[in-house]
């Protein structure tokens, strides 16, 4: 059972830095820290208004751990919306755990993964997918994942979703219309109307769920496959899109033995680059591996970059991409120079040995997950993502029982479920469970 | 050449928390608070009180970066002593790193390590003795380390110097005094009473020096060597002694490959026991074997543990322990009873096996490390250690010139030199180099 009734403590930092926080936040978070926390004039935390800052000495059994610093936060103007101190000590292990445990042993307890957070959205300062932003927003590593968790975390992805619900409430108040007057065979919503806005509403949740495989790939990584014949550089075209970024960069041991990953963060979006060189079976047929190799590593991208020996693009015919982005790569420009070529689709000339045209193609690669920042629903969140497809799938079902003339009723009925769909990505309609298992993925001290 | 003219700025909090703090402090920090971070209200921070907290937002090239807090400290009521701004943000790597982008594009400087304590000292907030205990107390990770790390920077340590200092000082008065009335072969200071001066704080400085001992020991742990012949339970020994507290206990490789050390915090002090059990070589002869490992724990040790079989202390023959303390353990308590024993010296009739007698022996260890509180002059730290050596032998040096009737301005000239070598610790005297030296042991943000 979840309750705010307990005033809840946690350390906030991570070990190792030079200051670390403490965060205490409840009902009687005043009086705790009153317990713990003594000023050099004696003057008292309860009696401090909010948003002001105290220096002190922390207490434990009569011995001081710290002189430290607390911030007084009150109702409802703190994180969690309650009363809430935070206390700023020297950054060592030993002073948190005794700073920590001298809260709880004047009445505090030790704070569940993402409680504070979880009180924040309780308390309503955050709605839910706000909330869940915060996790996002801690683990945002590049410009993208952060710039959409930052957004989702101002709440303009929540107010997208409450645009999208009150066009369906609205939508069910003129199907009502229609049934509170159906016994006299009326048809106050023009159907075809009703028709229109339904597919509208098809629309944005259908390009909602489009964006999901940006948007997570943004989070985690867009996944590209290098694929290619043998000896045509393929590593030598990992080594130079990871080259110039070594700062960045870090090594990632292949899901399986025989891809090795490399993430490179291009114009601000993270890429999982995948090379297939992993294997070096001198007995393996030059076409079997080419093909092998390139199969198992385009299921797992989102982009694949078909290197070429120069200009031969023969590698076209073994590759079976699907609905996947290709890139092709000719390489090796300083042997076969630049020659015209006749190909369509997306292509850069290159010389990895030479780093020649590798700016160019991560431009390339880059240039379609520029996060539009106007653009406030990429979704990121598989909890959300999830919602939104029974939401689609329920809204061709209301379309199809409005095409077939069946009575309004039945149609408010799928319109409903999409509303409470909807309500669960905002947290209007939530549950112990869900909350338990959205907080479950938070950090101690958030 | 150090300066505090610059506005500098650093990450205070380790990566991976769920909060990061960013400090910022100098005599532009307000100005450059204001170029970074917006309130809702458009009001400013440069105009705001000190130790006074604002929401806002943390703006890089015109984007959000964090919705964040700033806490306001105005000088010279701030931990440097100058204006500075703390930033609370969302708990991010990336964050962190751009929201410091964010204030040295606007101006400020990246922070050398420690150089926030550096200006703490510089501005007279701190002494460089209570500036030296901000990184014990951050590394402080057992409560004896803690107490006198904390104690050191709270300045009872320095005060405890000063006290000498002023001592010497006086010292120096009588002496001239003496001095200037030399031509008419007066001696205003009475020699027997100057000699009797001069012996109580050679005295006191000796007995820091000793301190040091213990002190150095505490930081690192003090180290215990476990000695026996074979198969007398020295290793059962060892996992008893760890057993009960797994939680706080970890394995450190042996700094030569034919020890184990084990840490085990009794009773808030931290001790190093050294297994000599490592080696399993059944070629070796069971004396030659059981001297030779002793020999090398026992010279790295401070604390002997002479593990007996049953009530045979015959390995004491073997056994060159100098001025290190030992313990005698009679092992096997299961096997041999409780005897009567006639060792004069400090021991414990244990069963390692049956976790027999554990507790006692624990307690019997950790008994004479309890660090008095009322004590301030604990040394731990190698600098101190060395000024004060110095500064002893320089007092001998005094006394005997004294006792060897060597007029009064000679005498003066030593103790001066001790002065100076005391102002050295709480840098009253100071250099360049000692204040680089000294925080460049520091870690970034401190």
């Amino acid at each position: 059972m979840i309750t705010t009734e307990q005033t809840i403590a946690a350390v906030a930092t991570a070990t190792g830095g030079a200051i670390c926080v403490i965060r205490l936040s409840g009902p009687e978070a005043l009086e705790i820290a009153d317990r713990v926390f003594v000023k050099k004039n004696n003057s008292k935390l309860s009696e401090a208004e909010g948003y002001s800052v105290h220096f002190g000495e922390i207490i434990l059994n009569g011995e001081v751990i710290d002189t430290a610093l607390a911030t007084v936060f009150r109702t409802p103007h703190s994180y969690t919306g309650e009363d809430s101190v935070e206390f700023s000590c020297h950054g060592s292990q030993y002073i948190a755990d005794k700073t920590l445990e001298a809260l709880i042993t004047n009445g505090a307890t030790a704070a569940a993964k993402g409680e504070f957070t979880m009180r924040a959205f309780l308390n309503g300062k955050l709605d839910l997918s706000q909330a869940e932003a915060v996790a996002d927003l801690i683990a945002s590593d590049s410009k993208a994942y952060h710039r959409i968790a930052l957004n989702q975390m101002k709440g303009n992805y929540s107010s997208g979703i409450n645009d999208l619900r009150e066009q369906l409430v609205e939508l069910t108040t003129l199907l009502e219309l229609e049934l509170d007057f159906s016994e006299e065979d009326v048809e106050f919503a023009d159907r075809s109307r009703l028709f229109n806005i339904i597919q509208r509403l098809e629309k944005e949740i259908q390009s909602m769920c489009q964006s999901f495989k940006t948007g997570n790939a943004i989070k985690d990584g867009i996944p590209v496959a290098i694929v290619g014949k043998p000896n045509v550089g393929k590593s030598t075209l990992l080594n130079a899109l990871v080259e110039e970024q070594r700062a960045i960069v870090s090594d990632i041991a292949g899901t399986t033995r025989d891809t090795i990953e490399e993430i490179v963060v291009i114009n601000g979006v993270k890429f999982r680059f995948i090379d297939t060189a992993g294997i070096r079976n001198s007995n393996d047929q030059i076409e079997s591996l080419g093909i092998e190799r390139s199969k198992k590593a385009i299921e797992r991208a989102e982009i694949i970059l078909a290197v070429c020996e120069g200009y031969d693009s023969d590698i076209l015919k073994d590759l079976d991409i699907n609905d996947k982005r290709l890139i092709l790569i000719f390489n090796k420009q300083d042997i076969y120079g630049n020659q015209n070529t006749d190909y369509q689709g997306e292509y850069a000339v290159i010389s990895a040995k030479d780093n020649f045209g590798i700016a160019e193609l991560k431009s390339i690669i880059s240039s379609p997950y520029q996060i539009d920042s106007s653009s406030n629903l990429t979704v990121t969140n598989a909890r959300h993502y999830e919602v939104l497809q029974h939401s689609g799938a329920e809204l061709i079902i209301a379309r199809d029982a409005l095409n077939n003339g069946l009575s309004a009723d039945l149609v408010v009925e799928h319109i409903r479920v999409i509303i409470n769909y909807l309500g669960e990505i905002t947290g209007q309609i939530t549950s112990d469970e869900i909350l338990a298992s959205i907080f479950a993925n938070f950090c101690i001290g958030k």
